[in-house]
């Protein structure tokens, strides 16, 4: 079985077994873990930000985002299916008590629902914003960089903070082959991912200055996520942050093979974005399709008229030429 | 200056002023006002229900609707324009924590989203729907019973609550023809307000069974909104429930002259829906139409493409006449 | 019978009823009522602050107060027997979820224990202390000026915020022969209340500088207690306040006769405190003393060792008097 | 230096970092990490319950069982030093919305005061109970288990619900003699530690009836708890619950040892209680206690007129030989 449901199915490599295994560590809580501490001085310096908090989750790390640069009652201004708003439970309304509001369409707001957005403010009826929100890449694609820079622009000139949920930063850094520090500009916070693409078991990291992350390692406390000697799975985390960020490019040129190989059959569009293939069938069929793949040994995740499939660290050029063939075969039974 | 900017504006009439002045009282945290109690029993009879609750304004009515009928983190359906969305600040968020989820478009939610929206529950990343939401009138626009019947019916079905925002149901129930409480038919509450059509001028109501008005109870007095000698405003409300509800036709029948006054003027589109008239410009016009209206001495809201006016009851035929003379000359002036 | 559970049940006079069916009123939602504006300048000249806001109940105030001067997830210092804990619900965790940690014993901290309280902030496994709370009067109770301003010295020391519920902060203010102002002086927000001894049907104010009323004026609203033509409650309390402040030294003068008329009567303890009467009876007694006094003819609270009786507006000199020999009565049945 | 500030400074054993480097993983958010799902069922088992959550703290596994049994604005009933209450920051009341009632004295409620509070229930003022808690062991000190028996029967007697914070639960156990099962008996919820007296790097769990841990499972995932490849840490928790619990009798004897070997030192008091030696000291006084203690090279917490040392897996009978000494030579010198 081939599966290529998510990047966060990803198991450690041997390396990054042996990495965890030897970890130097100690009570994180009490700030005397030197391995989480090292862990987190790499990805600060990587992103180009005074400090970076270790935790659990990426939705975690959004969370802590909101938490901080928010106050109950405010609103957060996302896209309808930004993980945030789609992929997160009720968490922004439990622990944050903010009110999205959301755009759709494109991947960052147009300029000129910002500025009806922005206008009425004060007004007793409504509540006041506070937050911007992007994602990059964003269902597998790149937000463009000038976008973001006008989108945060925006933000500060009004303002409203600006959080990039980066769950997925680094396949944007490798695409746009820029530094990731360069996708993080113009982000009072930013929040980045350890076990999607580059395979580590546990953890993201939210990164920001001194202070705001001061309060989100409060946060963390405070939802119960302050770990003991951490160091074991952030090592696995360091490990992947040093060594597998390269290799997304792999990724994602087996990304577009896949999506070569799948053009052209019949009731199905592919189209390769990042480190995914994206399927279009018809409107709810698409878990149909799933059901066909998976019964040939391709695992991925299907519904209404949409089929992903992400390429990770354990899928070989081998597995995308077998996938291939197993869903070439699946359509033409189907 | 005649005022159309809303039928909240309303003042007491001397009747009215009367019935005030003269309320028999009592400590209503206690449940020992008389005037009080013969309000909400004469709400709930009228809309058909076990019990009301009378609180200071719709707002409330609706928040407690809301508080009584989920848990935090679950969902609410709603349009993008119900009051409770954009009109009541973060109230939703900061009282129920509840997440809401959006359509946009005709008044009630279409089958096919419905149905999307229902599927995948339980998913760990989602959100449980608890509420299904629905405002009669809204914007003026009266919501059909059959598809208030088809969405409460699904609601129901699914596990869901229903209630309506009923702010303006007596105009419904006017509109229609029928009772009220076949407006408020299929919902577990129904808020109801005194202030606006009606003239009183504090007060709202929150309908339902028993135990959840029993519980609204509860949550009224942590909102701190229970309220020692009320029997002196609710007096108001009680004689504008008896004697206010039949003289809304003229509110309409106004509507109509005027919307027909302003037809065909250059620039505008003018509808009346219930007691309103709603004008549409060009986009971004409506603010600077409002502003001519309001130097020819007509006060109206306008904002985007759209003006609102409403007719109460400090509004005579003669006004009528004289603001479509207004207007009129303001137009052509722009 | 005569009722003396509370100072809250005072129903309105002949001229405050006048004086609020002939109010004049606005939407005061929109900043329109002319008379909750006059009634929210003169409470707040008279307690020395810049602005006021008029709200329900003295609950809503108080959580007003608390809603503006903390952050989800701090800490509020309180007695264990303020209003806030033990008589406002669940409101200021729901509301503000904000953590109280309280105190017993007199109706201020000692210096001691606000220092102990003050140790060791910043540590990651404590809430932040952000609000000190007082209450003047408490159960009746004068606290001294001298006190108060230790404390509020204290909390603005060390960061936090001073807040007195005033509820019957004009008892305490003509107890001591005071201007209110100086009963308010030191507290970042005040609360007073205009339903109590000063004997209006509904509502309180909330008091402090302009940047913090506004932030309150938005939370009244978020709370759904923005009301349309408040000016005809607010004009009982208006009366209330121009009329009925110096009349409280006459409750407090027949607080003083009736535990005067009481003491003496076997298995109870008689004490006067300005506009109360407490009786302390043995433990788990007061019931069904209050029981007894009822068949009597005279209505108190009981509960526990504690019976408590208030004076107010409609309790005459021959009440007292005739409230003490059914009370004599009473005792000598039991 | 010997560091008997906690048992949660633990690093993991040789073995333990064995089996985490060869444990079987797959995405736990998904449910497919058979490492996790072993360690659920075998905490469940052996507390006697139908399953078990795997989370990152005790912290979380507390705040999850507030989560899953209350409701917002209902009371918890608590002692003040319950780790729940003092060292869980505001999370009580930031996650649920809880109004904590407090006791102090004695590791469980007097069976008086229970019937004091559970009396005028339904009042408007006051807040509904929900949950009532206990701690066992409470700092070091074990419960008996016909307290929790009765204690618990009331709760459930009155319709309130009971959590027992089992953080040390297994030393508990340890100290009567009985299976984990007996201690948990009569609680609707159990939270226990892997990671303090077990040694395990990371994690607690919650354990309770089926539908209670899937709402809990589903709290986890909104926290932003549900990791990845968990299963590498559950592996040390695992391998700590299979060999490191029968052990704890060693750090209870030691304990013993250690505070028989302190006591008759001058200006101290020294009790052993499970695995805690609890030095008393004049008021104020065990800050520079501790720090003396440090300057001989042995680690405790001190605050307040009480020094806490723990025993654990990595102090050694020569360990305590030497603490002894250098604690003599301290006190000695101050």
């Amino acid at each position: 079985m081939i599966d290529l449901r998510s990047d966060t199915l990803t198991r450690p490599t041997e390396e990054m077994r042996r990495a965890m295994a030897g970890a130097e560590v100690g009570d994180d809580v009490w700030g005397e873990d030197p391995t989480v501490r090292a862990l987190e001085e790499e990805t600060a310096a990587l992103l180009g930000r005074e400090a970076a908090l270790y935790v659990p989750s990426g939705h975690m790390a959004n969370q802590l985002g909101l938490y901080v640069s928010t106050r109950s009652g405010e609103e957060v201004w996302a896209h309808e299916h930004h993980h945030l708003i789609g992929d997160e439970q009720g968490a922004a309304v439990v622990l944050s008590r903010v009110l999205p509001r959301l755009y759709s369409g494109d991947p960052f707001p147009p300029q000129e629902l910002l500025e009806k957005w922005i206008t009425g403010l004060g007004d007793v009826h409504r509540a006041d914003p506070a937050l911007l929100w992007l994602e990059n890449t964003f269902t597998g694609r790149v937000v463009p960089l000038e976008e973001q820079r006008r989108v945060t622009n925006f933000a500060h000139e009004h303002g409203l903070l600006a959080h990039l949920d980066g769950a997925r930063l680094w396949n944007a850094a490798i695409e746009l082959g820029v530094d990731p520090a360069r996708v993080a500009e113009g982000f009072d916070t930013v929040s980045v991912c350890f076990s999607k693409g580059l395979g580590a078991p546990v953890g993201s990291a939210l990164v920001g200055d001194v202070d705001t992350i001061r309060r989100a390692r409060r946060g963390r406390k405070l939802l119960g996520a302050g770990m003991r000697q951490a160091g074991i799975i952030a090592a696995g985390a360091l490990h992947a942050l040093r060594h597998h960020r390269e290799r997304l490019a792999e990724d994602h040129a087996r990304a577009a093979v896949l999506a070569e190989r799948l053009s052209g059959l019949p009731g199905l569009e592919a189209v390769a974005r990042t480190n995914m293939v994206l399927l279009t069938t018809a409107e709810g069929e698409a878990a149909r399709y799933a059901e066909a793949f998976a019964e040939e040994g391709v695992r991925a995740l299907g519904g209404g008229d949409r089929i992903r499939m992400v390429l990770s660290l354990e899928v070989t050029d081998s597995d995308v030429e077998k996938a291939a063939e197993a869903i070439t075969r699946a359509v033409s039974r189907l």
